[in-house]
């Protein structure tokens, strides 16, 4: 694998996850706790609109609009998808990238502690995953591989499908000191691994961790009108990572009525009661359990 | 005192809080859990264009604009501003109100738990207080005793100077079911309360409790540019109601400083890091701990 010369580390891509925003804030008046000698770091505020006005998006989801189709279609005029574009011009281009490796800051209301997501299963990527790991046993591995072209998240504009970093649980429209000082640290193990990736001195990686994978999102009960009947039931909220089987309390209806998980097997949740996913009636995700295999050790040329 | 006739239940004053919006769907469909036989309840949305939006507010914080002054201020044009004007026909006129009591619900993003906040020293009002807390020990009361002519909270509106309901923590755009419980069981012992009150069989009430009295609004640290230099200290963080003492730790900077308290005597915190005060980078309110006197038994003529 080739040196990483340029990484970016993004925040603000929701514009009411002000973790990230303010992290970046910090680290442009203190540039060394970024800096590394082997490569270039930058700092890019991504939605600066949405954040002036403490939203998550001004018309869509900033991070659903980096496919290559999408970065390539000139009738996507809304301005998340206008966004989109001068961030693949500025990162990118996607095809091409001048950017080697993207790390996206995010927050969510959900009890998820410290989630490292990643799309790749490239060893660089899955590699970076295990040595946080290894550094913050409790973080868990949010993996959901892919094609980079087509993968829609902004650190897929990257030459390497890059890394979210994803703290909470945190509301949306505030800072945490905890979770800000949680964010600092991984995004420092982050470049750390980078840098030692650059310098072939990486400690020795497991070959397999355990992770989770997505399966589906779940949408709570409505009625006719496309009301909300129910919420996340009270035995599953703040549970994130935890198993769910089959007959499990699911949702609480607005009358207080336990309805039960019906699916036919163990799974995981994860983005348990995320306000973000309240616009389409999301009330979580499942995931399965996985083993996350670090196909060989990486190196530099 | 007269007898109590007509009785409010208000939510989604501010549009994001999503408990109290539901429990009055709820509640629309089981008119039986809000009816009490000496008394006629009803229900209000009362801010419901923030509401669908998932906003706090349109154009104001809609729970500030209930003063006489500003409720006769025909130059006040702004979303809010007529939505109290339009309250005010519906449940007042604030000079010679329809409605008895106003029960306004709202959650906070602040580790506050349950609070009981109440702008009157009338006995009616205290009185409903101290019968909660003796049901559920755990709630805080929250006084700010005024005038209710010049009070801009909605539930001012009432001939009693009514009671809010403030539940949390739960972050804004989402129902926990906890949080949602919580506040459907203080509503009940509110009703209960009243019917009490009507029929004269109030239970004895303690002369005296402890509550908490507003003091000040602090400000986060800015830079000259306005931004935010700091943040609720974490040890600071989801300490609603405890106390503060001269030189502990009060802000975070950026940097991960720690800034102390420089007042002169101990007080208390609430509404520790509360979202919606962000836009005035409000980062909590300060409080004395006080003895509430209920001046007579509340008695029906």
């Amino acid at each position: 694998m080739p040196h990483i010369k340029q990484v970016a580390i993004t925040g603000g891509t929701h514009g009411n996850e002000l973790t990230g925003v303010h992290l970046l804030k910090h680290w442009r008046s203190d540039p060394a706790q970024v800096a590394r000698s082997s490569f270039t770091t930058e700092l890019h505020l991504t939605n600066p609109r949405a954040n002036g006005l403490n939203r998550r998006y001004i018309d869509q989801d900033l991070n659903r609009q980096f496919s290559l189709d999408d970065l390539n279609n000139t009738a996507l005029l809304g301005y998340e998808h206008q966004q989109a574009k001068a961030l693949n011009a500025l990162l990118g281009p996607k095809e091409d990238p001048r950017v080697d490796f993207v790390i996206d800051l995010h927050t969510t209301t959900a009890n998820m502690g410290t989630s490292l997501i990643f799309n790749s299963e490239d060893p660089l990527v899955v590699g970076m995953a295990f040595y946080v790991q290894q550094q913050l046993p409790h973080a868990k591995l949010f993996m959901d591989p892919g094609e980079r072209l087509s993968d829609t998240f902004l650190t897929s504009v990257g030459r390497y499908n890059g890394f979210l970093v994803e703290v909470g649980p945190v509301p949306q429209g505030l800072l945490r000191a905890d979770v800000y000082n949680e964010t600092q640290v991984v995004v420092m193990h982050c470049l750390d691994y980078l840098d030692a990736f650059n310098r072939g001195t990486l400690p020795n990686l497991a070959g397999q961790r355990e992770g989770f994978c997505f399966v589906e999102k779940v949408v709570l009960p409505e009625n006719e009108q496309g009301e909300l009947t129910a919420m996340v039931h009270p035995d599953l909220q703040d549970r994130d990572y935890q198993p769910i089987a089959p007959g499990d309390p699911f949702f609480m209806t607005l009358a207080g009525d336990t309805l039960a998980y019906t699916g036919s097997k163990v799974v995981y949740g994860a983005f348990i009661n995320e306000a973000a996913y309240y616009d389409a009636h999301v009330g979580l995700s499942l995931m399965d359990k996985i083993q996350i295999e670090l196909k060989s050790e990486p190196t530099a040329d």
